[in-house]
């Protein structure tokens, strides 16, 4: 008792959930059809809002029921005006038999809406109800983009590029038949902030794209064993510490067809990240990473020549640098940008010149941005969502570039994201909070005036819903707060034992435990809850928007840290009065795979069962651009993969383990558990396992349901047997 | 009661095994390292004579410690005289830094010994000490074949056959850079008897050689995952009713070094079985099987021009036909053989002569011949084992063929094997029965006197041995004797209640049960004995040495009869008043695996728990000669292929059911296990999984242990559960 008074003493918060108005008994149970994406309910189980806001220019549109509709008077009675229905477009010369499947309007895309239709995706024009493109899609082709201009669709077949002109006539950007040659997609394993590998030139006449070769990189055999004959998919896999990829940018000219390469220059394994035109197109803004990750130097290049025009400044780090953002022009300057770093040790923005000079950081304090939403009409005010008021929260902040005035302009708690009017008076504002399950306000930057525009209805209202608490406790370092939620069963009676799941991720880039509905709590702790037992999620040290030296304290020791502060939330749960510590167990996922097993190998005596999905076993079968990023490489680091390797304490398990992994998995490569098993095996030590046929690195569709059948299947199985 | 006493009159044999002399708690217990091949202390408990008796000519020679000794008298005294020691051979010159492992005498080989070394093979005359040739193994070679006249040595590396003279000179036979063309090894799959791919002339100075074309045959892409850059091994895997690979004779003189092949014309998808050469070498004997496998034809080539010289005679089948014995030449003769066939129900033994002509069905009956042991040296009798007295025995038997009688010359009962002296006047019989762990007797033909010159010690005396009874009860068909073996734990008692383990095969070519040491009880069901499980095995309709109708009665319908069978045995089971009915589990690998979830699927209730290894799913993933025999094409039988597929019934299962394979599995591929995961996610059903990385279709070496382990933790954890 006394240890949990301690941890009470110390909670940040202490904020009870929905409550259960009914008695439990009197409500109905939920299936896993109903709480898990790819279920068969769960579309009418997961709050949503079925309406579309979005800025037409300065105007509010919403789109409901395949109709778009301005609201002219949000606050209004009668409120909206219908613009245009999917059946007229539809209707439309050139759009016959296509179907529309999403309509949105370009941010600086005049008057213009782009649809998403059956086949294809076209340009309209909503005033005079005219079609004035319409790109089908070739078969095989993918990473569809739109020029600015939407006169021309660039996208890739396999491993070349090409774009289609207005008129349908499709044109070769590269013509490589050595499928490691890879022109037009995403590079470097996705890492960086990179998710794609076309990028158009503001006027639309060229487009810059990344170009791999990945011909010197080792393949991973993927087998796909649904046919007849079972085939190889090799995938390219650079593994940390062996040779990698090389990649270079090329920028093409529409006009005349001819491609130019910039001048990237040497080593060839470098990173090249965070691709951005000028304003006037004259320039392409590059981030170069050094493979080692400890360097990164802004670049200039000449898009017309290729040339390397400076270097506009440099970042260090003694552990690494993390480029994700590309500088982001100030609207109405072409010889100013926004520049995001944590060189400070928290993610903040400066504003920089064309020249490489610093004029001015522009946020700072203990707390980060974590997104930036952009610039109102005159540039003057840049609006992004920050950690300002709670790390678990988001708020829409502002900042003027000329006085650095911070304005935060949300204050109801939650996660907040937005979009910004052209203007910048107003912000479709959308959040969700513990206790909300989806809210739409429009926001008045002038007034602050809110004014709610849909709200998402609680589809559980029919079910003893469990309650979800979140709260803080200290790090194994003793000083850091740590966020967890706790999930307790409907009809939860202190005076009972509970057995406990852990859910958990711990790894870089995640927070699961944020103040979004019911503390971002999933359907299957839902489901956990209803059997009975108690669910506890905590962010480790390692993890995001704590700043670099709460994600840095993981450096070249993966597992150390994380299962240190993973054991603190043992011990807190513990100390409960209600907890039954002979009957806890631990799941995760990827990352969470790896602490799973971690925990059950570095703490033998903790838990009884564990469920480790898709594991990470030793990060030298990881790839090179995360695994280097915080391990180094094997020859540079050896103790510290020694040490984090799960190979080398297999013979350490005691507790019931389950290991799932999909047999396609390209991310975290099969070979991972096939190497843990083997290792089990000369060990003596007994670890199960089971495998989803065709999936990769999860299983989505019917078959999540599945498998979260079977996870649960196995808690029940063995959390409340005697160890052997 | 009733229901077993009915039973009970019904059993054919009833043997109670080793009586447990001592009370089972003052004795020790087993460990799974003890009773498990692969175990570390196995070898210490696996009944065994550490002596190898063989003929030197007429003269009887074994070989003990390192040494070979004559066995001048053996009833005398004074009986051995030593020949030679290993270490007197490698001090010969021409062998130093060599350690014998094995030396043998070859049957026709004259004063000539064969010595299997470290390095290679070796001649040695034992009368004059001296080494007459020694063959090194070349790096990457196998399947080494030495010549009759011991003066070359053939062998194969990767696709390429080779041969060696005896001054170490390698010569190739075929130069094939196309790895899809194989020379010198087994081809269609070691099916129709076939072990090897080199068959020497009898003077030594040509071979005759296997070429298989596989270059159309799809590939298995099996993984290795052992390294860190995982790598494909893809393994030419012709699936029923897909194209097979092709294959040729050549015959290869080592005189001139030309290569002509047998004009075994069309279809090229043949099966080319049971090679021989005539006495002279100037025939080589192949029986042709057509695709379909209902007609063999034997034919005679010339062996210099590959002309077809004569189709002997042909045997057809409705179902099937299956050679697995070459022609035998009669002693002295060269123009009359021996031809093995269950043309009239049961394999018997056939007279011909060259021309085609049947003299004499030599054996008849409602029994085998099960192997042809060899003529005396006039050639007027004919040795062979055969079932003759018990299904489940094996006799020495001979036949004279001029009179046709035969005789029985073993009447100890149990499971014999013989060798005979050159002049045909003894044998050295090697045999073990239930309760005889091993015994060589050297038995005068003449006299019928046996002398006794080994028994293996029981391993076991100091430890409580479960009982193992065998016994029979009737098939599904009503009339039909299937024979069984039950083990009882040590401190049985018939008051309790026990749960009971079945271990199945039940596929072709298989015997499990019969009078071998504990009725063939292997030592993972002496260790459930002792966990207090009954173990059961019976050998259903479809499994070997019962005649041809027993054996086919599964034709078409694999899994169908067996399972009707297993299920008699599962009444008998439930009749016993000592057996707990609520707790029966079942294992099985390979076929045995197809029938544990055969078993499962068809009788849902029935078993709690089952464990199957590389298990067959669906026929359609299996090879196309073994398949296409028993099932046809999946063209030909899409009802018996549906029928029998396991893939339809996934969504059956209710018992708990552990699927074990090995990721390298080249017989029954990962694609079956695959497959029926994927199934039984898509029916909502639940199997576990388990893969021994690197492992091929059986888990050989100390990684048997942990399988066993595995095994029983799976019925441990499941057998007394209530099913959800």
């Amino acid at each position: 008792m006394t240890l949990y008074r301690r941890f009470l003493i110390s909670f940040f918060l202490i904020l009870t959930a929905l409550s259960a108005q009914l008695k439990a008994q009197e409500k109905r149970l939920f299936t896993l059809e109903e709480l898990i994406p790819g279920g068969k309910e769960y579309a009418r189980f997961s709050p949503r809002i079925p309406a579309r806001y979005q800025w037409y220019g300065n105007r509010l549109m919403v789109t409901e029921n395949d109709s778009v509709w301005e609201i002219a008077d949000p606050a209004g009675k009668s409120r909206k005006e219908r613009l245009l229905t999917f059946a007229a477009i539809t209707a439309a010369p050139g759009l016959e038999q296509q179907q529309v499947n999403r309509l949105s309007f370009p941010q600086e895309g005049g008057a213009v809406a782009i649809l998403h239709t059956t086949d294809g995706i076209a340009t309209y024009d909503p005033e005079n109800k005219r079609v004035l493109a319409f790109f089908t899609y070739p078969e095989q082709s993918a990473g569809h983009d739109l020029s600015p201009s939407g006169r021309q669709l660039a996208y890739t077949k396999e491993n070349n590029l090409f774009w289609q002109d207005s008129e349908g006539r499709e044109h070769a950007v590269t013509a490589d038949c050595d499928k490691g040659i890879v022109s037009g997609q995403p590079v470097h394993r996705n890492e960086f902030g990179i998710q794609k590998g076309i990028f158009w030139s503001p006027d639309g006449n060229r487009m810059a794209f990344y170009r791999m070769d990945e011909r010197m990189v080792s393949g991973y055999p993927l087998v796909d064993a649904s046919e007849r004959v079972s085939e190889t998919k090799p995938e390219k896999y650079p593994m940390a510490g062996m040779t990698s990829h090389e990649v270079t940018i090329g920028i093409h000219d529409t006009r005349n067809g001819e491609t130019i390469f910039l001048k990237t220059g040497e080593p060839a394994e470098q990173y090249l990240t965070n691709i951005a035109w000028s304003p006037g197109g004259e320039s392409l803004y590059v981030a170069h990473l050094n493979r080692s990750q400890d360097t990164m130097q802004l670049k200039r290049y000449n898009s017309m020549t290729g040339e390397m025009e400076r270097t506009l400044f440099e970042e260090t780090n003694p552990k690494y640098v993390e480029p994700e953002n590309p500088v982001l022009f100030v609207t109405g300057r072409d010889d100013r940008f926004i520049w995001q770093s944590k060189r400070n040790g928290y993610n903040h923005l400066y504003l920089y010149d064309t020249r490489g000079r610093m004029l001015k950081q522009l946020t700072d304090g203990s707390w980060e941005v974590t997104e930036v939403i952009g610039f109102d009409a005159k540039g003057a005010n840049l609006f992004f969502l920050s950690t300002l008021s709670s790390p678990i929260e988001r708020h829409i902040c502002s900042v003027n570039l000329k006085s650095g005035k911070i304005t935060q302009h949300t204050t109801v708690p939650g996660m907040h994201t937005a979009q910004l009017s052209p203007s910048g008076r107003y912000l479709i504002d959308r959040y969700t909070a513990h206790d909300n399950p989806g809210q739409i306000d429009l926001l008045d930057t002038r007034t602050g005036k809110s004014t709610c525009l849909a709200a998402a209805a609680d589809p559980f209202v029919r079910y003893a819903m469990p309650s979800v608490t979140a709260g803080t406790l200290k790090a194994a370092d003793g000083v850091t707060d740590l966020y967890y939620r706790l999930v307790k069963p409907a009809d939860f009676n202190p005076a009972k034992k509970y057995p406990v799941a852990v859910y958990v991720y711990g790894g870089p880039h995640s927070q699961m435990v944020n103040n979004r509905w019911r503390y971002g709590s999933g359907g299957w702790e839902t489901y956990m809850a209803q059997k009975g037992y108690l669910v506890f999620v905590m962010d480790n040290r390692g993890t995001s928007y704590r700043g670099l030296a709460f994600e840095q304290a993981t450096y070249r020791r993966l597992g150390t840290a994380e299962a240190e502060d993973q054991m603190k939330g043992v011990e807190f749960l513990r100390s409960l009065p209600f907890v039954d510590s002979e009957s806890m167990g631990i799941h995760g996922w990827s990352y969470g795979g790896f602490m799973t097993i971690n925990m059950l190998l570095r703490y033998p005596d903790v838990f009884k069962v564990g469920v480790a999905g898709g594991p990470v076993i030793d990060w030298k079968y990881y790839e090179v651009m995360y695994g280097e990023r915080y391990m180094d490489t094997p020859q540079e680091n050896p103790e510290g993969y020694a040490e984090s390797s799960l190979l080398n304490r297999a013979g350490n398990l005691q507790a019931r383990l389950l290991i799932i992994h999909g047999d396609e998995d390209p991310t975290v490569v099969m070979q991972h558990t096939l190497q843990f098993l083997k290792a089990s095996i000369k060990a003596g030590t007994h670890p199960d396992l089971f495998i989803y046929p065709g999936h990769g690195h999860n299983m989505i569709g019917p078959d999540r349901v599945h498998l979260h059948a079977h996870i649960t299947r196995y808690f029940e199985d063995f959390i409340h047997r005697d160890k052997p």
